[in-house]
Formats: structure tokens, sequence, C-alpha cells
């Protein structure tokens, strides 16, 4: 007991030890042990309860310009968490407040109150926070109301569509009355599309048969394709869509890790041609671009979705923060399942 | 002198002889002589007097879904061209009006009127109907202002700068208050961009330091790429767009005669990861899509621009239908100058 007292006296973080070169590897980040930060006046001391592990994090491990700043070497990864206020020189806060905070991959951080929200855990499970009713969600959204804008009776398709941001895309689409296919990897997730989410079909992209099954779901061809993958189904989408069809494009995460040597073809010019003979929209966005107009409607909304069971959601937990980085590794190889969240303390 | 009245007797026309492998040959057209023919109640006989040359016709050769139907093998080459009704069986027309007419490529044509606009030359030279004042003009201004949307201040860049549409987009940029870079090829054609569309700055695409010298020209980066060319160019531009640019698409005559080989580079991904990151707005269009709204408006205000002179614009004329073949491959290899037109008849 008086051990784990000690080592709870310790604060441990996560820091990138090196750049990855293609997937990353475990040898790509270091755990270390800190002591833990005594706030300021101003200031409120959080211990970590859920870090969320998200795909844009494999962004900011590289050194590349993009736009966000990448994590330098030896600092701490990026993260938002659901954290609980132990020490509070910060009038605004009381000890024992449950907030949502930008602390990244450590077990106690330091604020000064800019970045933090309250969670009221008798509206909803916090951890919703960091998925459905969190950044995950209000990327499904803001690209879905804002550059995809299905009208009923269109076809909406989504990758991932088992993944926080995907199962969010394919009920909002079927809410506005348009068809939702979904796109998963595997008869297990798809099955979760089809039957826990109850999109309209949801195709298996390991399939070999993949881009005709998804041609055969998508009868009337795409209005709206969320893009959140890239590479191999991007092609097979590319033929179904529709003129005028909007392209939303909120992450590629079969891209993250380097592209492979590929086969010699450059598929750009097939994608500009569809691009000008459809009459296509493709957008890239950041949810927070969308955020001043529309967030409030998304808490309203999709919080009421949860509330009456319209809107459904699943997490994956990972117990310790010292098995974050094998589960960012997993998640990026497609190995999760719902929002992925690891426990880091209590 | 009878013998000319005989050849005059006779229609010709060009056909599609052989879908064109990569850049099309002369011995893919074939010139076909035919009785002129006559019209019925309600129609008109029209004598063309001009004939636009246009990149879409490259597409329309090749039997691939597009946007528009391909011209059959043996079909007449579409085309708009400016005609003189010389029969009238329609109570709406009289002998020598001057309209802009679907006639493809060919000296003689029967319109039962859906698609004929009528000219004044009181108002500007007919020719301007098919270039700066009709659709390579309206392909300009609705791609600007509908997608495009230059603020003062933001930097637009349009490729085939001294070009039909080009040359519109750059000096509507002028006029919206922005900075505007000419992308052209070869020295005359970057001295036109500068003194006489008076550009901000005119960037030859030939030139080996192309991409530094186009980035020299944007200090503040890009907002707006008005991409009508595709190919090389998009490479030089791609780094260079600012977070949130617009870049409406209208055509990529680079593409239009297939594409080479190439270095087997996939160059998909790196653009699919840079509207990503920025926030990009890609959007294909075709002119037409816009015209409800806007065409009283760019007739308007383009039209007002080139009476005041503060809107001004080339053409090349090339003499004889016969002619129009090779005319037509010499576009695709940048080898005209302002909008290409054929001379036909009187």
């Amino acid at each position: 007991m008086e051990v784990a007292v000690m080592t709870a006296a310790k604060a441990r973080q996560i820091v990138l030890a090196a750049r990855p070169q293609g997937r990353p590897k475990l040898s790509d980040f270091r755990l270390e042990e800190t002591v833990i930060p005594t706030p300021g006046a101003g200031q409120v001391l959080l211990r970590v309860q859920y870090l969320s592990l998200d795909p844009y994090m494999r962004g900011r491990m590289d050194d590349r310009k993009s736009y966000a700043t990448p994590v330098p070497l030896g600092g701490v990864m990026q993260g938002e968490s659901v954290a609980k206020v132990i020490v509070s020189k910060h009038p605004g806060y009381s000890e024992g407040d449950i907030v949502l905070a930008q602390t990244g991959w450590r077990t106690h951080a330091l604020s000064d109150r800019a970045d933090l929200r309250k969670l009221d855990p008798a509206v909803a499970p916090v951890t919703t926070g960091l998925g459905v009713l969190g950044m995950p969600g209000f990327t499904a959204y803001g690209g879905l109301r804002v550059i995809g804008k299905p009208k009923p009776g269109e076809t909406v398709v989504v990758a991932a569509a088992s993944g926080p941001v995907g199962s969010l895309v394919g009920q909002l689409a079927k809410i506005a009355g348009a068809r939702a296919v979904g796109i998963a990897g595997g008869t297990e997730k798809c099955a979760y599309v089809k039957d826990e989410l109850r999109l309209d079909a949801a195709i298996d992209h390991r399939d070999s048969d993949f881009a005709a099954k998804l041609a055969a779901a998508c009868p009337d061809g795409i209005d709206v394709y969320f893009e959140n993958v890239g590479g191999a189904i991007w092609q097979a989408v590319l033929p179904l869509l529709n003129k005028f069809a909007r392209v939303p494009v909120s992450g590629l995460i079969a891209q993250y890790n380097g592209v492979g040597k590929g086969d010699g073809t450059d598929r750009l010019p097939a994608t500009m041609r569809q691009i000008l003979s459809k009459s296509l929209t493709v957008r890239g966005f950041i949810n927070n671009e969308f955020a001043a107009e529309h967030y409030p409607a998304f808490l309203r909304e999709v919080g009421a979705g949860i509330a009456e069971g319209r809107i459904r959601y699943r997490e994956d937990f990972v117990d310790g923060l010292e098995n974050a980085p094998e589960a960012l590794i997993g998640m990026l190889e497609g190995r999760n399942f719902g929002k992925l969240i690891v426990r880091v303390g209590a």
C-alpha cells in the first residue's frame, strides 16, 4: 500500500523518442517519470482519467508542415483527455470537477484553464466527450452538415464506418433521410455497422470483390463520400460518384504511415478528370473551423440522439498509460473498433 | 465563276474518322461533301461564318463516359459557331440574322431554334460570342465568382493565362482587387499577360526555374488557383496554396491527349494530404451549371468592361473549315494564343 502511494506520487508521461519511418514502433516512444507539478495562482492540477487516441496523432509525430505543429523530439505526445481537478488555485474550478483538457499523454498536468471544458457526468458518460460528443463526433457532424449536405434519398458512403467519426457520419446520414452505406474492415465490424448502427449496407473493404459489392450497394451512385481513409477505397468510390457529389475529407489514415511503392500508376490525373467531368466538390477540413457556428447545435442534437438511444456509439478501452503506444500503433492498422480510449487513472 | 457556284452549292463537314490514341492526327478527321439540307416548317438553314475551337472537343473524340456524349465514329465533330440565317421557315428568325448555334464542324446546318441565341453586331463583334462574351468567358466568370470568390488583397493564379478562359480570369481577379498572377508558355504570351492584360506577374511554365519563379511571384501564397491545365503546373501550385484556398477546375488540357508514362510516382496521396491539411476546396465545374443564375450578370458586366476597354481579349483566326483539324491539334499543344476561331464562310 505504501509502495502504491509512493508510485502514485510520481507523474508519468510518454514522449516522442524518435520520428517514425513508416509505421511507428514501440521504440519511437519513451515512458518517463517526473515529479507531479505544483499549480501556481490561477492554475489547476489535473489528474488524467481517460486519454483519447486519435489518428491525427500520427501526423504530429512527423516533422512535416501541416495544420499543426509537430511534437518535438523528446516532447510529450499531444492528446486530449478527460481529467479530474485535484488541486485548484483557480476560482472557476473546484477539486473534483471533471474537465476535457489538452493534457497530452501523461498522468498529471497543469492548466491555466484556456483549454478546459467542464463535463457533467449526469448528461452523458464523461468519456463521450472524447468521442461521439467530442472532436470525432463534431468532425462527423461538421463535415456532413457543412460540406456533405445529404438530401433525403441521396446516397452517403463513409469509410471506417465503425470508427468514432464514421459511425456518427452514417447515423447522421440516416437521420437526414439518406441511404447510408458503411465501409469497414472485417465481418465483425460490418455486422456492427449493419445491425447496431443500422446503416443500409456494410461493405468489407478486405473482400476481394470489394469494388463490385460497393457498386451493388449504391445502385443510384454516391452523392456524398465522407473521406477519412484515403488509399485504395477512394479508387473504388471514384467511379461511383454522381454529378455534383460532395467529398468532405477529414482524414487519410491509410496514408499516415507513408505511402508504399505502389504500382507506378499516377492516380492524380484520373481523380482530377472525375472532379472536372462530374463537377465534384472535394473539400478538406479540420473540425474546429466549424466550431463557432455549429458546435452548440452539435452538442444539442447529438446529445439528444444519444439520450434517446437514436444515436449509438462504441468505446474501446485500453488500461494504463504505458499501453498507449501499442494501442496507437494498432489503431493505425485498423485493429481498434470504436473510439479508442486509454484508462490512465481514477 | 460557274464552277465556284457549283462548289458553293455543296455543304462540307468534318467528321471523326478514327478515335485518337494520344494526340490527334490529321487522319483522325475526314472532310466530307454533302448536299445543303432543306429546312422544314419551323426550321432555319444556317450558313456557318465562324467556328469555335475549344479544348473540350478533344474529350468528345474519346469513347469515354464524361459529362457529354462522345462524337460517334463517322459523326460530325461537335462545336459552336456564329452563323447567318440564310433561309428561315421559323417566324422568330429572318434571313440575315446572326446567331450563336451548336452547328458542329460544317458549313451549313439546320436548326429548329432551341439552341440559337441572336447576336447584335452593334453591341460587340459577333465573334466575341464564341470567346470573351461566350462559353469561355462565362467559364472564367462562373468559376471565379461562384467557386474562387477572390477577396481584395488575395492572390489568384491562373494557368493558360493568355487563352480565352485564363485571360478573363486574370482580368476579373484584378477587377475584384486581388493580386493576379498568370502562367503562360513562352515569352510572347507572358509579355501579353503582363503588358496587355495588365496582370501583376506572368510566369513562363517552360522556364526551368518555373516553380521557384512562381513562388517568388506569390509571396503571400495562393488563395485561388483557377485550374484549366492540369499536369506539371499543379505540382508547382500545390505547395503554395494557402489554408482555405479554392481551386475551380474548368479544364485539364495537359491531360486531354492522355497521360504519359510518368516517373512512377503516384501524385494523388500528396494532393489529398494538401487538401486535408490546408482545408482546400477543389471543385470541378461546367460553365452551364451557373448559367441560370449568373449569365445575365456576366453579359452585362463583361460586356460593359469590353465596351469601356477595361477588359481585353484576343482572337486567333484560321481560314477555312478544312484547316480546323490542324488548328485543334495545335491548340492542344499550346500553339494558339487567344481564342481560336475558324473562318468558315461569309
